[in-house]
Order: structure tokens, then C-alpha cells, then sequence
């Protein structure tokens, strides 16, 4: 069966410093026809960065939106025109100072599909080179290093939610092991 | 130091059917001020169902947000009042007809903390019983029947790129092995 909804019409509901809202009228695949909300958002991508002593380098920050502090990997959102891995090293370089000779490409995730376009394409980061950080404005946030394996078990015991986070820590466990 | 951001005053920009999008004027932790947009979302759960037999049932959905079908765990949205096992086993039964005699918890995630408050709890479910599914209004998947090493090999390969999918299937990778 071909699940296809076909776009009518839409509107622009909200646009914003970050994202914009659309509803648009759709046509379902049994031909009715039903509004669906779309939140736009400009990507963006994550980095573990992981030293040859098996240390991670994290980002303790305080998230508004779910009103607490969060520990999640070097992350940011994906300026036009820029790719992602130029994305990936000016984060990692912003929030943390280092550079990396190897960027190892853990894949990408939809983080929710059901409302959102946003997709977050995330890095292992190794052959680490300490320079200076260079936050953006307003722009608040710890770094903490710690080893990968007690990373690792703060993900499997639900003390790291971040879902960026938890995928990237997942797969380099899979891949490192 | 304490990187709390204090809300000072907030204005509903957009309230829709599944979201919401309030813009806050907030004060950071230095005394300045800035703006912080926050998408209001119910939240939601996902379940992994597996058989006996190594098999994982999926759900293939055109996602509109993102323009194509994605393969996902069965998922669905958090009705007020409800808990999360509870929609758990709702979504379960209405997107699979399936119901479980075990419900192992993954732990959950916050699909992208910097600007929406959305919380997603995913789960393993075993002990699978097979009944009528009997999906909502206007909604269409397909399910689709897969070893749980296929699912793995696909998420591994970034072939399925849905957050709750990809977190589910390493959670229960990690936890099964």
C-alpha cells in the first residue's frame, strides 16, 4: 500500500529565532484529507569526543525547554550553506577547544518524525588536540571528562536521557567493542 | 557554577492540535537576558515487541514532516492522565494487536532538549500474545515482521534513523547480549 500524503495547501503558523511552524492540509493515501503541524528546524549535529586514554569530553548546560541541567555530547545546530562534519569540528572546537585528526561518521537521527524534519548526524571524535574554547553569546556550559565506560553506564542506567547523546554513545560502544 | 535560566515572562506564539510554542524572555546565568522558543509537547512511548522466536514486529509510516516512509517501533503519543506503560500497551495493541506478558523498561530520552520538552519512554516487550489491531482515524502503517539481528544490521548501517527506534534497538542489544 502506497502511504503516500500529498500536501494542499499550508500555512505559516509561527517563525522563529530557531524554528518555524507550518500546518498545512494534506491528502491522506484513502484519499481524505487531514492537517498535519510540521515544526522546521536547521539540522544539526553531535560529537563523543573520545582521547587515547579512553576519556570522554562532555557538556553540562541548562536546558530551558525541560527545565534542568543536561550532560550531553558537544552538539550545535547547522548554519546554512555549512556541512555537517564543517559543523561537527566548529562545535567540538567552540564548546570544548579541540581539534581531531579522525571524525568517525556514527550515522544520523530523525529526532521525531511525527511533528519534526529535524535530523542530527553525529561524530566519534579521535586524535584530540587541546586548543582554547570560544563560546558563542549567551552561551553558558561545563565541559566534564570522564572515562567512556562510565559514559556508557550512566546511558544504560537512564541517567543520560539526551537522545543525540544516548545514539551516539550506543553505536561507539558497538563500534569500539 | 549554577547555569539556571530564570523565565521572566512568556507568550504563547502558536497552539495547535499536538503542540504548542510559547517564546520566554528569560535572564541567563550572568544577569543578561535573551529569548528562548520551547515546543510543548505531550510526550510519547515506544515498544519494541519480540517473539519467541527472535522476531520484532515494525511499523512502516509515511512521516510527513520528513517526507518519506520511516520503519519504526511501534510508538504513539501520551493521552493526558495516562502512564507511560499504559500507552505502552495501548499503542501496542492498536498499531500491532499484540499484547505482552513482560514489559522490560529501556529508560526514555529527550528528543532534542534545546527546544522542545518532549520525553519519549521506550520499552522491550516479550511474551507476546497475537490479537486484532484497530488503528485510529486517518491513521495508515504497515507491519512488517523481521529478525531482531536484520533490525540491528539496519540501525547499525543508518538505515532506520528514528531516534526512539535507534535507542530501543541498541538499549536492547546492550541489554540482551
Amino acid at each position: 500500500m502506497d502511504l503516500t500524503e500529498k500536501r494542499i495547501s499550508g500555512e505559516e503558523k509561527y517563525n522563529g529565532v530557531i524554528i518555524s511552524v507550518t500546518l498545512d492540509k494534506v491528502e491522506l493515501c484513502d484519499g481524505k484529507q487531514t492537517l498535519r503541524e510540521v515544526v522546521h528546524h536547521p539540522g544539526g549535529v553531535g560529537v563523543l569526543p573520545l582521547d587515547e586514554d579512553g576519556n570522554v569530553y562532555m557538556v553540562r548546560q541548562f536546558r530551558y525547554p525541560v527545565g534542568a541541567p543536561t550532560l550531553e555530547i558537544p552538539a550545535g545546530k547547522i548554519d546554512r550553506h555549512d556541512d555537517h562534519l564543517d559543523t561537527a569540528k566548529r562545535e567540538l572546537s567552540e564548546e570544548t577547544g579541540f581539534s581531531a585528526d579522525e571524525y568517525i561518521d556514527l550515522g544520523c537521527c530523525y529526532t521525531s518524525p511525527g511533528y519534526t524534519d529535524e535530523i542530527i548526524h553525529v561524530y566519534l571524535a579521535r586524535g584530540l588536540h587541546k586548543g582554547k574554547s570560544h563560546l558563542d553569546e549567551g552561551e553558558f556550559l561545563n565541559v566534564e571528562k570522564m572515562p567512556f565506560d562510565e559514559l556508557f553506564g550512566m546511558v544504560m542506567r537512564n541517567e543520560i536521557i539526551d537522545a543525540k547523546t544516548v545514539i551516539a554513545v550506543s553505536k561507539a560502544k558497538l563500534y569500539l567493542k
